[in-house]
């Protein structure tokens, strides 16, 4: 048991040698090392788009911070502009997409050619692999139908998501033909992922706690499951993300993924009474903490390493990590989790 | 029994005719009337502090919908002014206030003389139960402590909620401080809307969903226990929202309000199931449900209705009433409800 096998072997509901960690949003702005590759970049997308580039930035937090995952660089709106929705982030805004919310609009939708139109994420995980040569797994990702249709429609980062709602209440059909071309392209880019080298997939849906668990049956759930479904044949786990989902957590539990991320309102032991026992857990300290002195942040790390109990758990943060945040505050997580989870083993 | 009843009875668990309801932001943008009134007020806060224009706001929805309580046109941020953190809202946009987030800071606030700095929200009150003349009760409100923290360090509507944090965590005894004169301006806030004429009262705890159980324990449900302790015996029952708080109801159950808000995303009867008997309910319909038709609107007011169940329950959205809302539709709400709520009489 290592380094490189311990985030796969705590998926799968294994015995570990102790506790894996990766952080959400562990490539990113807290890290100066990020800050000097994303200023060779033009923009934040082409930072996404030039295999090289998101390569070394995805490698950074490995090699800093001793995490047990790495996980691509890249945006989850990245396959959503292939479907024909032109997309731009202003500096220090969020992104700004062509929102669409009629039915010619989604008619005019598209499931892209992942190999043709998104070689770039392809060819960004081959060489993280080669880079990483075995020593941590590499983690694939998109955003859950829900969440993707959510930016679709509002054409930004929602607020009241009430145009999002406006079609789930007032035009169901439509929802759900946006859904289903969202999934279909969301089974093509993670299938791609998977086969150029992604050993284990995220779903992110970051939005989806704006449901009631009415409409998350409805309109998100069975998107889920339906990707997961298909992608289960490849072989890669999936944790499905639900945030802010304390109460869709029972019903996230039966869409099939091997694992469920937890925000860091849910204490685990409450989340573990919600999903049985099938299911890895992963989280779920809030970020904020570790603005902490490291004394805090191993209180509360001990105890949601105790809530976790002796089930399946893989440490993350209970959304991603802040930009504020002081990386040497980051690097004493990893170790503390790394000791403390030991008494696991 | 009258809609003049039946919104106190319902806070004290007594029978009643019908099931009664009121609307979170029922005075607002929605309305032709209000905007209207708004368009004759300089600014927002004009609106606010001029008690013939609050007083006329507070109104409108009372004689449109048929609500069975009015609420104080007010802002939450109005008594933090006078605690000496300047205030603006600019068009279109939240809040802006100076930040505080340094001892000096905080020990520079001051609890507010409420019948001399706030004597027109005093003044407001007593115009509104003169042109209410029995007809429905008036509700009076202030932000929860923690939320008003939250607003105070962070000089705007949270994100993030990155320096509200990091004070939590890093500097706690500071935010007690903080908690605590906040405390004791809301004590004295409400206790003159009541002497003023405020029949019922209700604390909007907006951001406290932000916060793990551990922390809403340390930081929030303390102040609001003691504004809650110190408050009731003036007699006006008090309800408490704590948005987002699916994992919060619990411990919100034990605070001593006569009724506790619950946002859209916990069905009622889990609600019911974290809270016990001895409280009362109060919401909880998705807010952007009134977009769609109203067959859907009965649909789903109906399952708000059936999972109340025969426990006290007072009928409202499970947040404010949103600016592209139809007002028709927010009419038909109060038909449906007041209809349907019959049969649990």
């Amino acid at each position: 048991m290592s380094r490189a096998d311990r985030f796969l072997q705590a998926l799968a509901g294994q015995p570990v040698d102790t506790t894996p960690l990766w952080i959400m949003r562990q490539a990113g702005r807290y890290l100066p090392e990020y800050r000097a590759t994303r200023a060779r970049a033009h923009d934040f997308l082409t930072l996404c788009k030039t295999p090289e580039l998101a390569c070394e930035v995805t490698l950074q937090p490995v090699e800093r911070l001793g995490v047990d995952a790495a996980i691509l660089f890249s945006d989850i709106l990245i396959p959503v502009e292939k479907m024909g929705v032109p997309l731009t982030f202003a500096e220090g805004e969020g992104p700004r997409l062509q929102p669409v919310r009629d039915a010619a609009g989604i008619a005019a939708l598209r499931v892209p050619d992942v190999e043709g139109e998104l070689g770039y994420v392809l060819d960004a995980i081959r060489l993280v692999r080669r880079a990483l040569d075995g020593k941590v797994p590499l983690i694939g990702f998109a955003g859950a139908p829900f969440t993707l249709l959510s930016y679709v429609v509002e054409g930004q980062t929602g607020k009241q998501f009430a145009e999002t709602k406006r079609l789930l209440f007032a035009a169901p059909e439509l929802a759900h033909r946006l859904l289903q071309k969202i999934a279909d392209t969301t089974v093509a880019y993670l299938g791609a992922q998977v086969r150029a080298g992604a050993q284990a997939l995220q779903l992110f849906d970051s939005w989806v706690g704006q449901l009631a668990p009415e409409d998350f049956s409805a309109f998100a759930a069975p998107y889920v499951k339906q990707v997961i479904d298909r992608l289960t044949p490849l072989g890669a786990p999936i944790i499905y993300f639900a945030n802010d989902g304390a109460m869709l957590l029972g019903e996230a539990a039966k869409l099939g993924a091997h694992a469920l991320g937890v925000d860091w309102r849910v204490p685990l032991d409450r989340a573990r009474a919600q999903v049985g026992d099938q299911v890895t857990l992963q989280g779920n300290l809030d970020p904020c903490v570790l603005f902490a002195p490291p004394e805090v942040i191993e209180r509360r790390a001990a105890d949601v390493l105790r809530r976790a109990g002796d089930r399946p758990h893989v440490f993350n943060l209970g959304h991603g990590i802040l930009p504020p945040t002081p990386p040497e505050h980051a690097e004493a997580l990893v170790e503390i989790v790394h000791r403390l989870g030991q008494r696991r083993s």
